[in-house]
């Protein structure tokens, strides 16, 4: 700390004379692609560029004489530290008193003055939130410039890989089937055309996949639905042999991605629009929008209908995501073994011990890529919700203390995401009483009953409340989405207490995969996260409606060493000793370490 | 059932003539009066008069060939009995596939056709989204027709009783520093004007009473407020020698209530107005929203000041309420003891048992009056969430079976509601496991820890789960805020899972009071429900924030007889224990009667 980051500091000046070259006096970089992904391709990473704060959800703003950065809950220690001698500002979204980028950009431009972003990478929604604020002031929005052309030399180029086909078989439907279902939507809407920029979306709905972005199988791509029409544009250079034969055969119009604004703009409008403000971009949105208000005709905003149809898995996705997250388990369970056998008597780094687990997972059959970076970390570490050790920096994992580790692997059969937290050695009696709370949350909420109609809101508390109870909490959702093949983080629903954006509205309904990760992080300490997948399931019908409740999906010892039962109710120690026992059941057929398979019995015993 | 209602089809047809007289094809009577008040006076019951229904929500619509009431859950079994025979359609609200209002009127009206209601009875916000949804179909709106007042011939009259006014000290707060705090509600919303609609809120801010509405200590009136200035609208003949004194003292200029109207249109506007949509009158808004628009003046729409002020008792109020709270406990105690020890030896009506209860709670000192009529209700018609038995409709209580009770007073110093089931002699299993569940979740819910930011939909699932597990759900909110000697339903927070309306973005502060109020209703056989107040209090406090939980204000034994520990978790029998061991050690002291006091040990005695 306290060292001077001459490097950031050199680029943040090179901006700012950019800025003034353009008469931009407030300029905006936040963390996106031109499609709203969560996670950027390389070439998108401007905002790690200019200040250095690499985690996956930030913004910065900069002006003549400051410069700002927004994260999350997820990320304030980390961000504080790799912001550390840039003259770059934290602030630290959601918490008292700290002015969200709206309100910050309200109180201090003014009139007069102009503020840009490049509008590829803001959604529509924002966007127009940002427009109507400028307006407010008298100030002028610029959002064709993306400054950062002129100043990074050495950018990547955006990614390019092959594309690939999944077959219907393992799909459960053709697209064909899934295309009629969204026609049928757009019809209800009243629309005729339906723009669909969401990577994951676009992937789910055509079956196909590809590369583009680092853990996620999804190439560069927009949809352009019609009636009658489905045009997919995609980088030439990413069309296999394979891909355009399927596309032929499936009417697919392929067109290049590049040409997708130069084609729009060339777009004769003959009825309303379908867009998904929150997943379109807001220069492609203000495009079709002073067209249709031209023409006569309006956009409907609403949530692109493949998201719902994608997060309901159907029976084929169901049948084979089960299968793989029981593999994905017995492998972690594997994982497990070796790390506390081993500690203490092999060198062993964050960094080397997400490398072990990464190279087990990928002897898996079927295995495509990590989900996402595995989170490794050690002791006070782990209290940085998402850190990730690099070689260099990675922390010594000795025999004293815990191992957190998050993880997935994306499969022909489904994307799994976990996270277990490996004593590895002597913990103090307060880490037991956070552990044992941690798992109670994970339990009691996997434990649920609820009502057909209930939101992820709803039940949000039964995770939260043995933590309530001794005054802790976490500071990031407690569920989200899973994709199949296709992204960790996917929505529309998720489990969260608070915030009533749209997620909030979507109710869980059987079919729906999704998190259930509780934690404890006590900063200079330790942090604990204990992360199973469920699946929403029926449970019963009366004349009272629908109950659902959950089933695990993931399959993995609770580390026993960490649990104190005088801290754990004892309805929640029969839960314990339920899923421990269904856990020994499913996994050790598909182990074949005879070792493993002792310590696993050990390890699964009742409490 | 079966038979027809001769006098309500030819009210209706009444109805029918005076429509077509004012070319209006559809006219709808919600049940409300000027002020958007939950009960309305006599003079209000229009929707009773026209359609048989006397239940506290409905909604009547009327065309030349239809008739349709609308009502919720607690009302359904009610509402098919009442509109037999009357041709009058019931459309149970909230039902799947039963049209909302606004969509029957959408579907149901052709362009060109007039659609008429009282534009006093219906709020703002309801009178702008029906004057949207006409103008889509161009439906033409009459909001200045009672049509009722050319028909109906022996109108009680507007109530008008005397006012009376409440000490500071009984308050806490002086009307004085209440206003100071409006006012700078309204300097925040940069408003020079306030127009106050809703009599609780006129009540409470300016430490007046009154009783113009049956169960509710209101006065008919108006408040409208500016920067220097206070007038109450309110009827001449309600002003005593000591209201007219306090007035003065206090800087409140008297007008009368029927001069509102008037004044409004003749005020010149020098400012922004502060109104709240939800409680201020529809043609009241328009004249004010018209005036605002031509003057260039903006209307600010957001819930009223006094409302949240009202919400969280000072600490006069709760040390005010925890007192009445536990004489009113006693006293329902008695009474318990009373049913059971005459059911089947003396005649015992679900009447005579009500006015039994009515005249013990008179006895209390500082009584005012019930806080809504009381529902004694005997087996099946305990299914009936708000059934009243009338003198000559009354079901004799017999040695078997319960009697469910909801009632409660306002006395000087607080207002109760409290909800008991009794057991009057034998019952059934399945009666014991619906009672057990329904206990527990009361019991659970009062039990929980919840973080600041929680709302009640957070936590509602806490009393419903124990239902949920066994299939079953209850068809109404688990929770309501209660009136400080005012209104026993009060705004803005409540206890309820699933609607997403302001209400439920209110979130639970201490010092609100609260219901507590699962239930089972099985039609044709047996309804249970038990309701505890409580208050929301602090818990605890760490860096991770404020907890909350809630103390019971109710301590009423819950009967043993129906309770079967076989149906309850370990941890929640702790939680009975320990609540009717406070029960014993705060009622006893109050019961003067040893029998009395003998029989609370045994029926507070540990399970």
């Amino acid at each position: 700390m306290g060292t001077e980051n001459k490097e950031i500091k050199n680029r943040l000046s090179q901006l700012r004379k950019k800025m003034k070259e353009n008469g931009i006096d407030y300029y905006m970089i936040p963390t996106a692609d031109f499609h709203n992904s969560e996670y950027s391709a390389d070439y998108f990473k401007t905002r790690e560029y200019f200040c250095g704060f690499d985690g996956s959800n930030g913004t910065l703003v900069v002006s003549a004489d400051e410069a700002g950065l927004w994260t999350d809950g997820r990320y304030f220690i980390q961000a504080a530290n790799q912001l550390s001698g840039t003259g770059v500002t934290l602030f630290k979204m959601g918490e008292e008193g700290v002015p969200t980028i709206e309100k910050y950009l309200t109180d201090n431009m003014i009139s007069g003055q102009t503020f840009g972003f490049d509008g590829r990478v803001v959604p529509a929604e924002e966007g127009e939130l940002l427009e109507y604020l400028a307006k407010l002031k008298n100030v002028t929005i610029k959002i064709d410039k993306d400054l950062a052309e002129e100043i990074w030399e050495d950018r990547p180029t955006l990614p390019c890989h092959d594309a690939y086909v999944l077959s219907d078989e393992l799909c459960g439907r053709s697209f064909k089937e899934k295309l009629a279902d969204v026609r049928s939507k757009m019809k209800e809407n009243n629309t005729s055309m339906h723009l669909l920029s969401k990577l994951d979306d676009i992937m789910w709905l055509t079956n196909l996949r590809g590369n583009d972005v680092e853990c996620n199988p999804v190439a560069l791509s927009y949809a352009m639905i019609t009636d009658d029409m489905f045009i997919l544009f995609i980088q030439s250079g990413e069309i296999t042999d394979e891909v355009r034969a399927y596309c032929e055969s499936n009417d697919i119009v392929l067109k290049d991605y590049a040409e997708y604004g130069e084609y729009l703009s060339e777009l004769v409008l003959t009825g309303n629009i379908l867009i998904d403000k929150r997943n379109t971009n807001y220069l492609t949105y203000k495009l079709v929008a002073d067209k249709a208000s031209e023409a006569g005709y309006e956009i409907k905003d609403c949530s692109n209908p493949t998201e719902l149809m994608k997060a309901i898995k159907n029976e084929t996705e169901l049948k084979n995501i089960r299968e793989v997250y029981l593999r994905d388990s017995a492998k972690l369970t594997e994982f497990i073994y070796w790390v506390k056998e081993n500690v203490g008597k092999i060198p062993m780094t964050e960094y080397s011990a997400a490398m072990k687990l990464d190279g087990m997972r990928a002897e898996l059959p079927g295995f495509i890529e990590l989900s996402f970076p595995t989170i490794s970390a050690y002791n006070a570490n782990a209290a940085m919700a998402h850190y990730e050790a690099t070689e260099d920096s990675a922390a010594e994992v000795k025999a004293q203390g815990m191992l957190l580790v998050d993880s997935g692997g994306t499969y022909m059969g489904g994307t799994t995401d976990v996270t277990r937290t490996i004593v590895v050695g002597e913990i103090s009696d307060e880490i037991k009483k956070h552990y044992t709370a941690t798992v109670s949350g994970m339990l009691e909420l996997a434990d649920a009953i609820f009502k057909d109609g209930c939101t992820g809101r709803n039940v949000d508390i039964y995770a939260r409340r043995p933590l309530w109870d001794i005054g802790i909490d976490y500071n990031h959702g407690t569920g989200h989405g899973i994709g199949y093949m296709l992204n960790v983080h996917e929505g529309p629903h998720n489990i969260r207490w608070k915030n009533s954006d749209a997620a909030n509205k979507t109710e869980l309904k059987p079919g729906m995969i999704v998190s259930d990760e509780p934690g404890v992080y006590i900063e200079g300490s330790h942090g604990i996260r204990i992360e199973n997948i469920v699946e929403v399931v029926n449970r019963s019908e009366s004349e009272y409606g629908k109950f659902y409740g959950f089933d695990h999906l993931t399959y993995v010892p609770i580390d026993l060493e960490a649990i104190d039962k005088k801290y754990m109710k004892p309805e929640t120690v029969k839960l314990l000793n339920k899923y421990h026992k269904t856990v020994y059941d499913r996994i050790s057929p598909l182990i074949e370490d005879e070792e493993v398979k002792a310590w696993l019995k050990k390890a699964t015993a009742e409490i």
